[in-house]
């Protein structure tokens, strides 16, 4: 094995902290910055520093090699890019705010990249014109920018940061299907390398469009989305992914439906309570517009609705609550009492498929305290759309089996999108078929968050003590501390240089004038999977190995120590 | 050696063109676009493909050995940077139109990083505290921004480009200077590593600061930059950098200064020839408004002022030339008759050295249609200041033996700066001292331009039929070629994987479809340094193989080629 490098901690550049910084919420940003991987530059934008750099290069190569393994090939695209092609998908405008924009001297617009679709798409059309051109995979490793709202949690959500995005280009659906498969598999490959637990979910594609798509999710506390975990089957989905089949029930014996007088009950809470009957048993009605206009969104009582997932579904499209002065030009419906009867004619009404056909509900009369019961859905009232639209809660039923749900929070780590032919089409990307006729090229977008990555092994492998490294991310296979004077010193060094020339990668800590006890509590803040410690017994030649993870330690002559590290490089 | 990868080239994104992209200039422009090595995304934005991604790796890896050899540590700095430290020290609007600015959703002002010197002060000022901490040595290969004001050459000065820019940070003049050298070392390993025929010049510090600055430049037509070279002793510097001693001679026997009358001579030229005197006889004085002040500029009048030489003197005073409106307000000033006499009282007057004490001139006499013979400086009329400003032309005296120089361009490509405190003045970056009191840290910067290194070396190497690669450089060690049929494309394949298994790396022309004489011509335009081809002694298991450079070719067999190439690997 090749010659492998000595890092001296007298001369790294690696302030460690004692506490946490002041603005430090969860538990990778707090190590991070503590163990002096990473120091913020900004509100959302980081400085990698040698340490830090030195995994985020590990993480870097292990995609690097799963991606050749794929056949992908590496590019490098610019970050800022022209706005004409996002002009042309509508994301120049769809992004929002979260998309930097700038001119340049001649006021020419231009962005900073928050993902490459469009330029990959270009890229393509120019460069491959024939159906022996594809398929092919493009990938790079980049930073991104995205002016994220509230940038937090430390680099788990940057507005700058690492991506690995890569772009699929096939000539029919079940192509696009072996490259979603082929990147589905290296994901598997990536993650299982870093050391990551990982689930893959279900996801909604959101603002990149396309029909399937998953996400790779890394539970943890500090993580910003929530995923359903069937405890029985393998069923897993991100929350805002979950959807339910309509299941009709029958209705037949059910009695007309009539006005009951409510006075005073312009809430649920009030009206159940008023009834007594559970909130379960009564439909809200939420009034949103959208792009303007009003919509009527039925849900069970006792559930809350998912704005975020009333604002997927109709997206692009705005959508706003209603306000009071909505309500003045529309006597019509009635506040805290309209109920979907007759409300088709008025405005369109989406439900959520609990509201199923045959389904009867204690709702709103349309008339000041005034609800009706025995509404049935189906009979007295059209629902014009079903839409997944409630919060999902712990122990709601597992779409495939049926039981309850499993709740937990979690990193997003990669995803991977089928995108279809949304941005081909926009684009205009055809190639000639074999038949000489052009045919439209089927995309696919795949992501994996470099940096994030690193922040979520962090946190899943932290233990109280600090960071603790796989040894295929971890900035050193071995820790060597001089625990003594002159005399440990020297063992110290002379270990590292000779596990250097077998091949293992050493951070040694050198450092005159700081304490053993700090040098041991700095050892496991910066979480190299093993220790070396030349000390008491150093004299003897006799050294110390502890595993940083399990804790273990044992004494033993140098070059058995030698040995054994040298057999696991 | 680890086994290597096998490229085919019918599956490898580099469609090559026949023809010269339209806009293109320069020669490395031409070609890395037509081998498929990069395509323009927007002015002065490029894009890096598969073959160009693995140059640009290779010269990266190559850089990245050399800085960890002289014990700088590798970090990773954000490209969007908050306007605050460039505040600090001026730069924000010092670089003018050249930084890319812009604001983040809540109207803060960002810039896209030019060059990273306030932050890498202000990390160090976060991270060193102590004498004890320092030297340290910081560097990054990073992607960064200039809005040029007219992006040209391709990627030899894009807006977006590929940069190493590395830091040093010392207590005291003397560790500046030793990290100074080991930046020079570095760099002169890293340019013979590439390939690159380069020469170390002395130039100008420019918007940067600080005293000592360097060029490496590579000699070029495409460059921008032109470097004086002396044939007889070992000078070389940037035509901006050079500067002359000032040379007084003796004038005790010269004439008083008379006026002569000269009608119809407002320009150099016209005096000349109507006295009968070559025009280095006669002083010319431009005038310039340097921040809105007049200032007078005198050189010999057969020379031309380097307006760049003048703002680099005044920045960051912004300079101008003087317009009609000025002269109206001005009546002292005679237009066309303008004489250093008594200028001192009007204006500021600067010479170039030429103009040393103790000359004699003929010049304007201040009044209209009237000169000044026997004008001599120092006697006649005072120098402000001496300033080198003049053009350097070909034949110039070598400022230290004499020689006639001889001038050339060149592509800089690398510069290294004794910054000095510049920096850590605006930013007070100060460490403790030994003795307890705190010292002001000095600093040195140094860049490499890694993507236009890549158009360096395109442009140096490139021959008539296309590019011609360094091994270290090269986007592969063979590139075979399969030149016939299936029986040829076979053994291609064959030997390919063969190589492969050896460690080398293998680019292998397997289209189908593809003529041979379309193979060869390609290889020779990608510029892979070796070139096995499987032609018309397959069947014989004979191939030829071919140095891309020399064009020496050699019919042997399979197993004897594959051995040559190993053997070399």
């Amino acid at each position: 094995m090749a010659n492998a490098s000595v890092q001296r901690m007298s001369q790294l550049m690696a302030k460690t902290l004692r506490d946490d910084p002041a603005d430090a919420e969860v538990l990778s940003h707090k190590l991070l910055v503590r163990a002096g991987y990473v120091r913020r530059t900004a509100a959302g934008v980081w400085s990698w520093l040698p340490l830090g750099k030195k995994v985020l290069a590990n993480v870097e190569r292990i995609v690097r090699e799963e991606m050749d393994a794929i056949g992908a090939q590496e590019v490098l695209l610019p970050a800022l890019l022209p706005r004409e092609p996002y002009d042309a998908t509508g994301r120049w405008d769809e992004y929002g705010q979260e998309l930097f924009r700038l001119k340049d001297r001649k006021g020419g617009d231009y962005l900073l990249g928050p993902t490459h679709e469009e330029i990959f798409t270009l890229l393509v059309k120019d460069q491959c014109t024939s159906y022996k051109d594809l398929p092919v995979i493009l990938y790079q490793i980049q930073s991104k920018f995205r002016d994220e709202a509230r940038p937090r949690a430390g680099i788990l959500r940057g507005r700058e940061f690492l991506m690995k995005d890569s772009y699929s280009f096939d000539l029919a659906d079940e192509g696009l299907a072996e490259s979603y498969a082929l990147h589905r598999q290296a994901y598997q490959r990536i993650f299982e390398r870093l050391g990551l637990d990982y689930r893959i979910c279900a996801a909604t594609a959101g603002a990149m469009g396309g029909s399937k798509s998953e996400e790779f999710l890394a539970p943890a506390e500090a993580g910003e989305d929530t995923f359903a975990d069937c405890p029985n089957c393998d069923f897993a989905a991100n929350t805002e992914a979950i959807t339910y089949e309509l299941k009709p029930v029958d209705a037949s014996g059910m009695p007309a439906a009539e006005d009951i007088p409510t006075p005073d009950t312009p809430t649920i809470e009030t009206l159940a309570a008023s009834l007594g009957v559970p909130a379960s048993a009564t439909l809200k009605n939420l009034l949103v517009k959208v792009d303007g206009e009003i919509v009527a969104v039925g849900v069970p009582g006792d559930r809350e609705v998912d704005l975020g997932k009333v604002e997927a579904h109709f997206a692009p499209a705005v959508v706003e609550m209603v306000t009071e002065a909505d309500f003045a030009t529309r006597p019509d419906l009635v506040r805290g009492y309209v109920g979907p009867q007759g409300l088709g004619e008025k405005v369109k009404y989406v439900a959520d498929p609990r509201v199923a056909p045959g389904t009867a509900w204690i709702t709103g009369a349309n008339k000041e305290h005034t609800h009706a019961k025995n509404v049935v859905a189906g009979r007295d009232f059209e629902v014009d759309e079903y839409v997944d639209v409630v919060v999902v809660q712990e122990g709601d039923p597992c779409p495939k089996c049926g039981t309850g749900l499993k709740l937990d929070r979690a990193i997003e780590i990669g995803h991977i999108f089928q995108l279809g032919r949304k941005y081909a089409d926009a684009l205009k990307l055809d190639v000639l078929g074999q038949n000489g006729k052009p045919v439209r090229v089927t995309m696919g977008s795949y992501g994996i968050g470099v940096s994030r990555a690193v922040a979520a092994l962090a946190e899943q492998t932290a233990d109280d003590k600090g960071l603790c490294w796989s040894k295929e991310v971890a900035p050193a296979d071995v820790h060597v501390v001089a625990a003594g004077k002159a005399l440990q010193t020297e063992l110290a060094l002379e270990v590292s240089d000779k596990l250097a020339a077998a091949g293992v990668r050493v951070l040694v800590d050198d450092r005159a004038g700081v304490s053993p006890g700090v040098k041991f509590t700095d050892a496991e803040l910066i979480g190299v999977p093993q220790i070396l410690v030349a000390g008491r017994r150093a004299g003897e030649g006799v050294v110390e190995l502890k595993d940083r993870r399990t804790g273990e330690r044992e004494e033993l002559p140098v070059d058995e120590a030698i040995a054994r590290l040298t057999a696991t490089s």
